[in-house]
């Protein structure tokens, strides 16, 4: 729809300039939620439950209320009038879910998980209100907890809940084509079952939140650590019946999303909540315990696939279903199954297909979207299948692959499948073939046999693997941009979309700044403040350089064409004749020139003047960039190990992303984010794993047990951009936050398996832990379907 | 421009529903600048000049610092740095006038009139600040002052500032036409001169400031008593080096503005200033006293007029010339002086025209606009030159008048005239014959002999006129509305325009409300509040009713055509089988219906979700309403007195107001503004007198000295629209609030003159109080050109 509009170069392209949030974030000045300048906060201190699933029967805090610098203790009773509204709001409210679906701001009779929390503690110190919440005494009924999705649908399971008529949250199928008939003729037809486990997002910063309530304006102000301002400015306001302008939500700098803080969490709630009863600022800042106990996780999946083929190894059908892990709330929604289910095919033709979904509550912390959302399990079911189905058909892993892309002339290719908004799945653009020639050659498929000799000959094994992967980026409906200059000179842009380390305000600086003729240092711009945004999405699904971008662009452009306009009228000349450099428009040479803080002391009006140019007042410009299709992001990972036989140690050697991402607007940064997600894909294939015993105890509860790839497990990373551009939106960008992560296990865990060729082992799980894989070499009498427990 | 609208009925037009703002006013929950609840703030007391002019040797504050409660005091070094532009901005920036026109934040080395202020004590309490700010000890060596302005435009006047080269800050002559062969043609010629004394605005709340630093978000607040919040925020950010969005100017409930709050002055820079420094919130609040030293004033004119006319009393042409008095400083501008030159011939044709106009500084207080800002001083004298040439053609009053008004045919009449921002004066709309045809009849000015004969028989005299007058309304550039519906259901209006009890909250509220199908009362009118409104103008010119009304009309009827599109969406029926009441919008026999609230939350957006109509987000419409022309409300006024010979009393019996407002959206308001317009004018012609000594001391700094029309003076008040609507905005309404002052004072002096008549006493000057009335019915040997000292 843009189409036209790629053929000119957009300004603000290509480059890498400096971040502009390196300034402060290398020398330690950032502004994290704990730096948010409250000094005489109160602090709150949640009490959780201990137990999985238990009956709340009653709450003693009389000695809690007692203890020194305790200025409050208040359950959801003591809270009563304060919060209007205990249930969350379904964050996608137009997802056809029951009533009790979601979460509670507090719980009241029933817990149902470990973490989750009953009452809050508000004191001087977060110490004090620390030991007061472990004085807190509550008489608990413990009720049986159901642990294992698997064990979660069956007829004969307790409730998750005892208000759920059932475990079972949604029961569906996808289907398109004639599976039976494409598995009566096949050749080749493959069964198999794969596990994918839990993780979190595990950001550096948790979540926090601060709230102040400004008595003389009755503005209540809450700094949240969160991927979603204007959501949760929209929920605050529902909850406690806030007036929405007497409410504020600003973003200071946040350490890290990654899909965790995409939603509204309890204590945004009750946090604000508490501070406007009291009247005092009250802080919550969540530590890294919490963090394992209450954050949102992802990707516990149980697939069990069967893939048909002709002897050429060509897929004539996928057929099989999975059983979603989904914790013991909807607090978001239940895109995650939906993802994994609706991308299960990836970027290849696969004309049958049918896909049983079951999404189960356990008693185990509620599941949303972590950076991935459900596309990297499918991602890995689909890539070792089609290892497998090589292997069946007896031809190379990549031949086998090509044969089964879609071909770059079928593209724009139209998925016979719906998203859940029903929107129709279109792979807009691409060239899935050509991105695996890439990532092949770069990582000299060809000349494996070599390497793997040199490393037998040390005692290792060698493996090497190629795993595509394709992603639709840039989620609608919109996001919002304001570029203004103000007479003070000063350019800012407010924006809906959120920074979060990943560079974003360095993104849309210069774009700005290359429409305004100054350097990208010289735009603010300012993040998810709902208080200088009125609208706004967040960050989320691989979108912001896509929406936000396209956004300030676009605004960005309109500024330059209004201060043109203007200074062409102030200045007595052609607006053609003008140009913008520092901060000023003026003549090529100089002769006539005025700066922009002038253009916009006059645009914002006189009274009783004219304004220069006619219009709406101000050097300003609003745009909600629009799109409700998404970009399609494909990758192709190749990777090279070596297995040490004796240990079960994985050495990734060598890893390459080849990404589509379309233009690129800062390649510094569009590196940035590849690495990042190739190293989570990494922590997901070879290390994470929350555990959870049979009662759905937490296992790992800290770093110590719950291990994250570091530095010397990571390998170099080559990235290779080879952009289609998309026609979606103006830059012609596409995402790339997540798009790195899809094929990392699938990648990882195919090498594996490689460097064990022969030995007739097939890893169908993930985390693959060096006891894990020591037991996969020497198995001892174990099921490998069944999931590990102690990986 | 916009005809084709005037056809169709306007929704919220015409109806007078009880005041949205009685609730809170009447029962005096209002918020005013004092009950801003900051109740730790502190106070500041201003350290002010008791000298007209004087050279200021040094400043010794350690006295006052000493003093209990005392928290800082500080000169214009002390705020070195926290403020970094001393002199305040130039209100109108477009004018071309010399850079050493403005007045200081504070001053620095001298003071050039008797409470300018050069020092701030921030105590505690008032009390301790008011004790401390006397213990402050400055050296001044005082310089001639300037009381005169006919003695400050001589050359060898002494300087009203020692940085000005002359006291004349403007001397032009506006002309058009032939008028020495005018004055050579006419049969008849009279010259007179006139006088217009000071007075000031005097709302019952005099001006004030808070000013609050919110630390944790580095906003600082500041509440202002003003007319012009967008104005002031402007120049806070300016003078103070804050960053724009780091500040908010929030309007609480305004005591009356009447022009002396459309201005920024020094206190509202200072105090901000402070509280920024100190980091604790502080207040100001003007005493009355402070109002009358501080707070501009105006009128002060000196003319000097010929009239050329031929012996039917056709006027042929007008020439002579004015001194303004302007004050010490321009906090403003120019246009006082302006308006009233350029609206000397009102609503008569006048075929030749020259006018010599002098704005000459003096040792006072600045002057700038008061209710009618030049226009009533023009209308005076146009008016008393009409009834000396009836007498001097020997035609009746009305009759000189009728033959000399614009005719109805004329019209749009564009004067030969441009507007200071050169723009050309064309009468829009109107029929002035019309308007004292109905006015005559009204005060039944044919049956006056019989009712003057039964005065006469209770020894008084009895007189009666008509005056008219016509005055531009409805200044530009532009005014905002947005309406917003959140997703609470609270609809809501945020606009620059001010409400200063003129009931500007209830018109604004019942356009919307008509368009919403809702009552006023529903809606929440946020007036002044630059957090929530990005751009605005402000309360001044009589233009809110035209540029603020039409701005939320037509930005409400876009909110409900969002909402009938939207709503025809999600219940699937054509928008046109929708309509709009009780808040929701729904098929005639509600069988489907949905509320605005639903809407507004489902067009806010939906992560991933299209929004359920294409466009922008929310439900929610910004208008900047423009217009650079003025449409003109015309009037005829028609006054009957009755003079006590023995007293000087003058009693006026019955007051006809008939105006020209073009369409009214709310007529009891409409009525209102003109009682207020008239008692204005009532106060001006027998009652308000700014007195100055030679020294150019303030006499009158009490209402005791100062003296105000009360409730016994007024006379019933009959007030009748004649509307011929204007095409300049949609709405077809002009403005109100100033147009009713204009013709007052001619006449009631007029029927005062005519009281007297046969006794050849000429009024020229007001106020006429009655001391000067008994002076001109027995006039001691003194010239009466020359200025009352004492009326």
């Amino acid at each position: 729809m843009h189409a036209e509009r790629q053929l000119t170069a957009i300004p603000g392209m290509g480059a890498s300039p400096g971040r502009v949030e390196d300034e402060t974030l290398l020398r330690g000045k950032a502004c994290f939620l704990d730096d948010v300048p409250v000094p005489d906060a109160l602090h709150a201190c949640f009490v959780r439950s201990p137990h999985a699933h238990a009956r709340l029967r009653g709450v003693d805090a009389d000695q809690a209320r007692a203890m020194p610098g305790v200025v409050a203790v208040y359950t959801r009773q003591d809270l009563f009038g304060h919060i209007t509204s205990w249930r969350m709001p379904l964050g996608f409210p137009l997802a056809a879910l029951p009533e009790d679906t979601t979460p509670f701001a507090l719980a009241g009779d029933e817990v149902a998980f470990v973490g989750e929390a009953y009452a809050v503690v508000v004191a001087r110190t977060r110490h004090e209100a620390e030991d007061a919440a472990a004085a807190v005494q509550a008489q608990f009924e413990v009720l049986p907890a159901v642990a294992d999705c698997r064990q979660a649908v069956r007829d004969d399971a307790p409730r998750v809940r005892t208000e759920l008529a059932s475990n079972v949250l949604q029961d569906y199928t996808l289907a398109y084509g004639d599976c039976d008939a494409a598995f009566a003729r096949a050749d080749i037809v493959l069964d198999d079952e794969f596990r994918v486990h839990r993780g979190c997002g595990h950001p550096m910063e948790g979540r926090g939140v601060v709230a102040m309530l400004e008595a003389a304006t009755g503005m209540l102000t809450v700094w949240s650590s969160t991927q979603m301002a204007h959501e949760l400015h929209y929920t605050i306001a529902h909850m406690l019946d806030q007036p929405e302008d007497q409410l504020r939500v600003i973003t200071p700098d946040v350490g890290g999303g990654f899909g965790a803080k995409f939603m509204i969490y309890p204590e945004e709630i009750v946090v604000p909540a508490v501070a406007r009863a009291l009247g005092r600022p009250v802080k919550w800042v969540e530590d890294r315990r919490e963090n394992f106990l209450t954050t949102i996780q992802e990707r516990d999946q149980f697939w069990r696939i069967s893939v048909a083929a002709d002897r050429d190894g060509r897929v004539l059908g996928v057929r099989g279903g999975f059983v979603h892990d989904h914790g013991a709330y909807t607090p978001q929604g239940t895109n995650v199954p939906y993802n994994a289910a609706s991308s299960m095919t990836g970027p290849y033709v696969v004309p049958a297909f049918s896909l049983h979904v079951q999404v189960a509550y356990t008693n185990k912390v509620p599941v949303a979207t972590i950076r991935g959302a459900g596309y990297p399990q499918a991602a890995f079911v689909m890539e070792r299948m089609m290892d497998r189905l090589a292997g069946a058909a007896g031809i190379d892993r990549l031949e086998c692959r090509r044969r089964n892309l879609i071909p770059p002339e079928k593209i724009p290719y139209t998925k016979p499948l719906k998203s859940r908004a029903g929107v129709p799945l279109v792979i807009d653009s691409g060239d899935f073939p050509a991105l695996q020639a890439t990532a092949a050659r770069a990582i000299d498929y060809d000349g494996f046999a070599q390497r793997r000799e040199a490393s037998a000959r040390a005692g290792l094994l060698r493996g090497i693997a190629v795993a595509n992967s394709v992603k639709p980026t840039g989620r609608g409906p919109y996001e919002t941009a304001r570029v203004r200059v103000h007479p003070s000179g000063r350019i800012v842009v407010h924006t809906g979309a959120l920074a979060m380390g990943q560079g974003i305000k360095t993104t849309l600086a210069q774009l700005c700044a290359a429409h305004l003729g100054v350097e990208p240092q010289a735009v603010e711009v300012s993040a998810g403040d709902t208080g200088l945004s009125g609208y706004g999405m967040g960050g989320f699904a691989s979108r912001q350089a896509m929406m936000a971008g396209s956004a300030v662009s676009e605004a960005a452009a309109k500024v330059r064409d209004k201060a043109l306009a203007t200074a062409a009228a102030v200045l007595g000349v052609d607006a053609g004749e003008l140009t913008l450099s520092q901060g000023e428009v003026h003549t090529p040479d100089f002769a006539k020139r005025v700066p922009l803080a002038r253009l916009a002391m006059l645009l914002k009006g006189v009274p009783g003047y004219a304004l220069p140019v006619p219009g709406d007042p101000g050097l300003d410009a609003t745009v909600h960039f629009h799109c409700d299709a998404q970009a399609y992001a494909g990758s192709s990972h190749a990777c090279e190990v070596e297995v040490d036989p004796l240990t079960g140690a994985v050495h990734v050697l060598r890893y390459v992303a080849v990404q589509d991402s379309g233009n690129l607007i800062n390649p510094q940064i569009a590196h940035g984010q590849v690495h990042g997600g190739v190293v989570h894909g990494i922590g997901n294939a070879l290390f994470e794993w929350m555990g959870y015993d049979d009662n759905a105890q937490p296992l790992t509860t800290t770093f110590a047990e719950y291990l994250l790839p570091t530095a010397p497990e990571v390998p170099p990373i080559e990235v290779i951009f080879q952009p289609s551009p998309t026609r979606l939106n103006p830059l012609g960008v596409k995402g790339i936050g997540e798009c790195a992560t899809l094929a990392v296990a699938a990648a990882v865990i195919g090498a594996v398996e490689h460097a064990l060729d022969g030995r007739g082992v097939r890893i169908t799980e993930f985390p693959l832990t060096p006891v894990r894989l020591a037991e996969l070499l020497d198995p001892p009498a174990l099921d490998t379907t069944a999931p590990s427990t102690n990986p």
